[in-house]
């Protein structure tokens, strides 16, 4: 076993049925969720360009992403454990020449990119506000990588739009209940969400993930709201759709 | 038949088996369509208070309505061809003390009505901007039910405003490429958008009815998307929530 010396404590290797990937991940520090599958198939993804991950934690969603794009992904994440994990991830997966990890402030990318440069952005950011109750029990990791601690939608959505070229994309998952302040936000930064879905656990349950796909530089209007993504029957097992994601 | 000297030229009279109330309506003058049924069964009716529908057409929103609440209905609408007709169903279903039909311009409203006297408002506005190009071969009456020609979102935002009591509530149906429009606007006027739902064509395909429940002066965050809505199946036949609606 080639690959065990690259593993941490409590650190096991994740992969997708449907995806090569290999993912390196622990549940005591950070693992991916759902919301980062869906989000690395949300947008269309340039065939090559340039792309960035914003919030990207143990580079899940750009990881996923490379195995459809010959552009270069550039993963950034301010935690130096995660970001360590993506690194070790990436190579991995053989990707150093495709994929490079940033270990910064967000706020700071600009220092390493250029402005217009980049065709899409992922972003998978904290959901939670800092007057949120619910950062009980958390430990340090997931506490910076869920609450707006380190990061918040202004400063985001800012930095896409200085990295973006006109008519790149911004493609993020969030929470629905923040939907209204997420588009007046990136509105601020002339960043027009275009397509939106709305995920829900069960078909008879309020929305629970948000995907949005915004444009710099977007004319306002038309927005489209795509076909309802349900999670799970309502016996609890995947619908076909999510089945499909998993397993293929 | 008692019922045939009240209908004019082209006019039926329609009832929902799930509804008492029986509508006139005419194909070559107007007819409700889904969308209104689907407004009247969406937000919560108060059991008493002040009801108002703006825009209302031949009175079919606040005509299935009635049969939930003791509340007094007041049917706003601009064309006498369908005030008339308004007026016609409310006498048929034995409803003038509930139910009074007011024609006018919407925005003359206050004219009529206290300001701050309003519990709810229902709203299904004409959906087209004014330089939409889909306004070929329409007649008057359905040129004006659906296009921003006699009012638009800010004059119905501002006159919802002014008629509802604090925490009272404007229940509007639209089209979703308005969307991020129609919340700008009633943000303007301070009614916030709380319980949002999209209807799908079919579960494959983008929304194409939206229903929005603000709330006066309510507080911004924490929208809650409902459960998607889906019309139709593959094959055409309604879903069982909508054969429900229409059938029981």
């Amino acid at each position: 076993m080639t690959i065990q010396p690259i593993l941490k404590d409590t650190e096991r290797i994740d992969q997708l049925a449907t995806n090569d990937v290999k993912i390196i991940q622990s549940r005591d520090v950070f693992s991916y969720s759902i919301d980062a599958v869906l989000l690395s198939r949300f947008p269309n993804i340039p065939s090559r360009g340039q792309i960035v991950d914003l919030c990207a934690g143990n580079g899940a969603v750009g990881l996923f992403a490379s195995s459809s794009t010959a552009a270069k992904i550039f993963e950034v994440e301010i935690q130096d454990r995660l970001a360590d994990m993506a690194k070790r991830s990436v190579a991995l997966n053989g990707l150093t020449e495709q994929v490079e990890v940033i270990q910064d402030d967000l706020a700071n990318t600009l220092s390493y990119l250029a402005p217009s440069s980049t065709d899409l952005i992922f972003c998978n950011p904290p959901y939670f506000k800092l007057d949120d109750q619910s950062r009980v029990n958390e430990s340090e990791h997931y506490l910076l990588a869920r609450h707006e601690l380190a990061t918040n939608l202004d400063a985001i959505s800012k930095v896409s739009q200085q990295l973006l070229k006109t008519n790149g994309h911004l493609a993020m998952v969030h929470r629905p209940e923040r939907f209204f302040e997420i588009i007046e936000t990136m509105k601020k930064y002339r960043l027009i969400p275009k397509r939106i879905q709305f995920v829900y656990p069960k078909g008879d349950r309020d929305a629970n993930i948000l995907l949005i796909d915004a444009i710099k530089d977007g004319r306002a209007g038309g927005e489209k709201f795509l076909p309802p993504l349900i999670l799970h029957h309502d016996d609890g097992s995947y619908t076909d759709e999510v089945h499909k994601i998993y397993y293929g």
